[in-house]
């Protein structure tokens, strides 16, 4: 095969074969193919898309770079949840014991955050001694014991996607929505997920920029796990305002806490919820919407899911006194509360500009290999609807610098938007997408 | 500057300014950027285009990654001819000497053939000693005493084309209209042309597949050359059938010989009297292009061409005695007619084809490295229109090996088309395009 052949083909926007794909995925991991032939192609890809037929192709030859998980010996249906990713976003956090307390295995393989946005990865890192890896046997044990896992990906699963990430970051072809959906599916694929479901976030704190952008990347996401034989539905959420009222590592995982001790704010587990009934019934352990929502409920209630996570901690070392006594965590040094600039409601919270102060504060990276201070981010005292009165605290302040608390207000300024009359709220779940068909949601 | 955001800026279709273009391409010559992010860009300029004012910041960062020529001592507009490069394309052996003789500089610096098209300093060569690289003194030398140097382009000329030309040929951005323009543009520029004439070929043998995005490639190397200052003609000539009677290096070389001496083939000499009369127009040697085309007459028919032709190949080192008597070239050892396996009139030759069959012959070549054999190639009995009797001699086959004669008869086969009734001539010279717009060509 020829390479430059297979770029034209792919430029000229004619679909690529199987054994085209296959020879290009493995001749870029072996390094017999150049980056610069592998950043035409995705340059290519990025301009005429890929069938789902392609995409499926790709994401297969994606996986078989590198090793895959297998859960044959843990009964059920193996289901796990991504999100696209947000500000604020802990909703893994809370949803991944509670549906493994309520019976349906998940194998949940997460990343770090970049950019804007967090990363459940991190989250649990706020948490000291903390491991995201873990041997073959420990996750086998723990699957079968608590039912569920949260780890990193390790360095020889699905390899082709972090050579080809990295690439993708420094030739602008991440937002290329077939190489999106590989990337996702390869990793869920190889963790061993069964079924799907999928946080697909819209508006100004998402990942793409315009909901038309965000619709056709669910509808790929859908159609390319229906071709992988795993079950996904794809729930369209807004992110135009942080989730809950927490951002910054430590602080979103004792809001996590909070929430499986049954006081999370509403946004959250109004997500958790609609998410964990999905996975409920991919999962086969309620027959109807309904039933999933009761099951959760109790197992909220019941504090099982809080004792799940509890476990979970232990189990991948790291200290529990901090789930059972989350003001215990070390104190961030600064703090300093954010005041309103005036009377008013307040008509908007732009997640993506709290999110890259967030950066600014240490709570983020924008480059792989930035440090993260855990214990700084953001307090919300108020969200969109809220009234607020000129010099009423907005939000709080954390960080381990003096002088980042400085410079972030600056940026703050931007961030909240207000109205003289009544806010309208809008709704946080939009849109239900599977392989019978997109539909609203109806709480 | 960031290479991510310049490459994002392109890809979303926004014009680059000249500072970010210029960053990016003398970063890249100077080894800071990478091929692969330098890939993406031209992947991106591929699918998204540039303005006239981007190809031209484009072309004059390409200009000043290397040394220039300038002839500002010598009288008289500078002008000089390009072709898009076609099948038995002579012309500039021919036209070089021709337009020089009547009074117009001509600096032209030429290349070689790759793929299926040949080269004019492969032709060149062909001669015994000649020299395509001169010393700066040399050079000034032969323009004051000749008028005209046919030289290739030295290493440090240009050098961003060479590194860009390289990495769009494995990476499928050969056929950008702005990346070609900029290639052509700059090495025009960079030799010191004021004026420029260009053959755009159309057809079958051309080097962009459908006449629609060859005659944007005319409009688009017009509309650079009034950017750079450079006043450009552009001339859309048909490239179904090979140019002439000849196809390989001595061969054409010969040829073009025989055509100063006045016995040129008719579709050379047309072709050779279009452009020429252009170039006496823009050097300003003739008001009009009747007289342009009578004093170019009055110069071939004088026999000042060929002696202009024979004087430069003195002076360039190459054996003058071919010149004098081309019989005396060494004697190609294998030669076969090619029979006419049908009665009828020939509808069609092939360019591609037969310039295809010319490489594996040794004619051409295919990678930069092929060595080549100057005596192979095709001596052609027989032109479109003609008619032909089966078993009647089509044309003789040249080569320096007795297989390659064997393994070059199939790819002969598909060559020729025939038809039973009379086939109409069609015209050579399809369009005149300047500055002022385009217009239809009668002689």
């Amino acid at each position: 095969m020829n390479p430059v052949e297979i770029i034209t083909k792919k430029r000229n926007g004619n679909p690529l074969s199987k054994e085209e794909i296959r020879w290009f995925v493995n001749g870029y991991v072996a390094g017999r193919l150049p980056d610069y032939q592998m950043s035409a192609l995705l340059m290519s890809i990025y301009f005429q898309g890929m069938e789902p037929r392609e995409m499926s192709e790709l994401t297969l030859s994606m996986i078989e770079s590198g090793r895959t998980l297998n859960w044959q010996h843990v009964p059920g249906v193996k289901v796990d949840k991504h999100s696209t990713g947000g500000v604020g976003d802990k909703i893994s956090l809370i949803l991944a014991p509670l549906v493994a307390s309520a019976g349906v295995p998940v194998p949940m393989m997460s990343g770090r955050g970049l950019g804007h946005t967090g990363g459940t990865l991190d989250k649990l890192e706020a948490i000291p001694g903390f491991r995201i890896h873990l041997t073959d046997s420990e996750m086998m044990q723990e699957m079968q014991r608590l039912g569920y896992i949260m780890i990193g990906q390790s360095e020889d699963m699905v390899p082709a996607d972090r050579m080809m990430y990295a690439l993708r970051d420094v030739t602008a072809t991440v937002p290329s929505i077939p190489l999106i959906c590989a990337s996702i599916l390869s990793k869920k694929k190889a963790e061993g997920a069964e079924a799907l479901v999928l946080d697909v976030k819209c508006g100004k704190g998402a990942f793409l920029d315009s909901h038309e952008k965000t619709e056709r990347l669910a509808q790929n996401l859908v159609a390319l796990g229906q071709e992988m034989g795993i079950e996904t539905v794809a729930i369209l959420t807004a992110m135009d305002e942080p989730l809950g009222n927490t951002v910054g590592n430590w602080l979103e995982t004792r809001e996590a806490i909070e929430a499986l001790q049954g006081k999370g704010p509403s946004d959250v587990m109004e997500v958790v919820m609609v998410l964990g009934t999905q996975m409920l019934v991919l999962g086969k352990k309620a027959k109807s919407p309904e039933e999933a929502q009761s099951l959760l409920t109790r197992m909220l209630e019941s504090g099982e899911g809080l004792k799940r996570f509890r476990d979970m901690v232990a189990f991948q070392g790291g200290d529990v006194n901090l789930v059972d006594n989350p003001d215990s965590y070390p104190n961030t040094p600064f703090m300093k509360e954010w005041l309103s600039p005036e009377a008013g409601y307040i008509s908007g919270i732009d997640a993506f500009a709290l999110g890259m102060a967030a950066i600014e504060l240490g709570a983020g990276r924008m480059a792989k290999e930035d440090s993260l201070d855990y214990g700084a981010g953001f307090r919300l005292h108020h969200k969109t609807g809220d009234f607020v009165e000129k010099g009423e605290p907005l939000l709080t302040i954390l960080a381990g610098k003096e002088d980042a608390i400085q410079s972030v207000q600056s940026r703050l300024k931007s961030v909240y938007q207000f109205k003289k009359e009544p806010v309208k709220q809008t709704p946080l779940i939009l849109k239900i997408m599977d392989s019978r068909g997109s539909r609203a949601y109806s709480a």
